[in-house]
């Protein structure tokens, strides 16, 4: 396949106030990059949209750089290796990094990684063998640290992140019970993935749903939602709780912060313990996870689910699904053709 | 000593709404308590007034009973066994234990603990070598887990707890940091026991300080108040803080929560650490620390400070100094002589 001179990406062209919408990106067309020494083409394949994304379009950084405005939106994806000036890397490779809102780009070396197409499809890569996969991999493992018989809560549960945690859940012996935004979702947890419970956080009275759920406390909280069903998870601990902290996307598009009572209260009676953590922390280690998590695809013991949505154009408007709970899966987007 | 027929004791009147007054206890006169088999009586010489027994007034009970209207007021203490129908006690013992507020008490033997009134005076079996003192050393050491170089902040530094938190903490070669709610307090902590800094919450515009104070970021926080300084710690942690929470003094008499921010948001990009923990989660292990902390003492390396009050029937007053702010060390109350 020929390169283009030209190819287009998506920039941020302005930053939100509360909640993201698709006006706040601008599709553009620009020459397609070059890589340098060391460096490498990628044409993206597969795009992956994720709560974290966000964080970057706020005028402040955190742990990691934000986005400036008329800069390309960041984010991961999988794609081809289409030119390589890197020995480690072969033009026809299928490599997984941070590539961006865009299609062509010249990604940061330090977290490109080869992808095996054989071993799964190539969209797993940005998902449950992907940043989604280890997130809940390292964050329930190594930050909740469930033992067998123990009852684990995830929110977000039918999500990328979510999805994941409660059949991992599952296979440590553990009770999986997840928090789902609609009846669909919760249907699914239970009947397709085998959580023991869902919660539906619309519908449901929280306090009354755990007690019922989980009637010896919460002994680990994978926190992706923060909001409502945080507060609630914290008054419904069991005394050596832990609470996983990997994100609060209900609090993302707020323009103003939530009041609510400090919760310090309910941790020391429970003694418990919480912590965020970053799945990057971990990068290390995905070589070890990624073959496990891959073998309990291939027996059919870790399920997973896709959100699709064709064009790199659609990107904007999918990413804003999100943020209201309408993506049900893991969200991505068609950049580009498989390779031939 | 004969054994009077009758004593002397505080009974919980009436639950506070809001900040405890004098008016929610009252003075009587019971007859004294006789022990069964397997008991001791114990006079009361030092009583330790607490702000955890806040806590036990209120109408719902959390790790631990709550007191019952017109019940004895619960609390720690130091006395003489004056009577023994149990083989491993003798009359004439000093012990320290849940001897309540009282002049005499048949205490449950399962918290009641010899004390060498040799090694120190021993009504710092109520403070540094006792309850406040191992609630330090464990909860900074075996919770905060702080390493040589790092900052470590504690809440309440002039108090029977933080002071000792913050001399442990140099001990380990970290520096220190309090934070008190006066200028003499701060200048004690500084001046007497060694801290590096200190942090007036009254005065002091508390992000600044802690931004001057930690230019690196909070590593170790030891949570004693909750409330705006625990609101501003949460704002100015280090990558890999831990916060032990102990207390939380500032919200105990609160009728209704404060509203804040939810704070994970800290959390994440942080990866920071928070652990609730009771102290006698450690009882198994005091025996361990207790003589590492009574060789401190004798080495001029940890100092403590208290703060007296006369007579058993003063003990209500003196004890709401506590919640504001009015005591200076460890809060005691003379019930009895010490033996002749």
């Amino acid at each position: 396949m020929a390169i283009p001179a030209t190819h287009r990406r998506i920039v941020l062209a302005n930053r939100p106030n509360g909640m993201v919408s698709p006006d706040n990106f601008r599709l553009e067309t620009a020459p397609t990059p070059e890589p340098g020494p060391g460096e490498v083409l990628v044409r993206q394949i597969v795009m992956s949209l994720d709560p974290y994304m966000r964080g970057r379009m706020n005028a402040v950084a955190t742990y990691a750089p934000n986005v400036q405005i008329d800069e390309v939106m960041t984010g991961g994806g999988v794609g081809e290796v289409v030119q390589s000036m890197h020995p480690g890397f072969a033009v026809g490779d299928i490599v997984e990094g941070t590539l961006g809102w865009q299609e062509y780009s010249v990604p940061a070396m330090a977290r490109l990684r080869k992808v095996d197409p054989t071993i799964a499809p190539l969209s797993t890569a940005n998902g449950v063998l992907g940043m989604p996969g280890m997130t809940a991999y390292f964050g329930l493992l190594h930050v909740g640290e469930p033992k067998p018989g123990e009852t684990v809560v995830v929110s977000a549960a039918s999500g990328a992140v979510g999805a994941v945690v409660g059949q991992i859940a599952k296979l440590m012996g553990c009770r999986a019970v997840g928090v789902a935004g609609s009846a669909a979702k919760c249907a699914y947890v239970v009947d397709e993935l085998g959580f023991d419970g869902c919660v539906n956080y619309k519908t449901d009275d929280l306090d009354a749903a755990f007690q019922a759920h989980c009637p010896g406390g919460i002994d680990v909280y994978f926190e992706n939602v923060g909001g409502k069903v945080y507060d609630a998870v914290t008054r419904n601990l069991a005394v050596g709780a832990r609470i996983a902290v990997c994100g609060g996307i209900a609090e993302y598009n707020l323009a103003e912060p939530e009041l609510v009572p400090r919760n310090t209260r309910y941790f020391i009676p429970m003694r418990a313990r919480m912590q965020g953590f970053l799945v990057f922390d971990y990068f290390h280690l995905w070589p070890m996870a990624l073959p496990r998590m891959a073998r309990w695809i291939e027996e059919g013991r870790l399920k997973y689910r896709e959100d699709w949505t064709e064009g790199l154009e659609n990107a904007p408007a999918a990413f804003t699904k999100l943020f209201r709970g309408e993506n049900f899966g893991k969200l991505l987007v068609r950049v580009g053709p498989d390779p031939s």
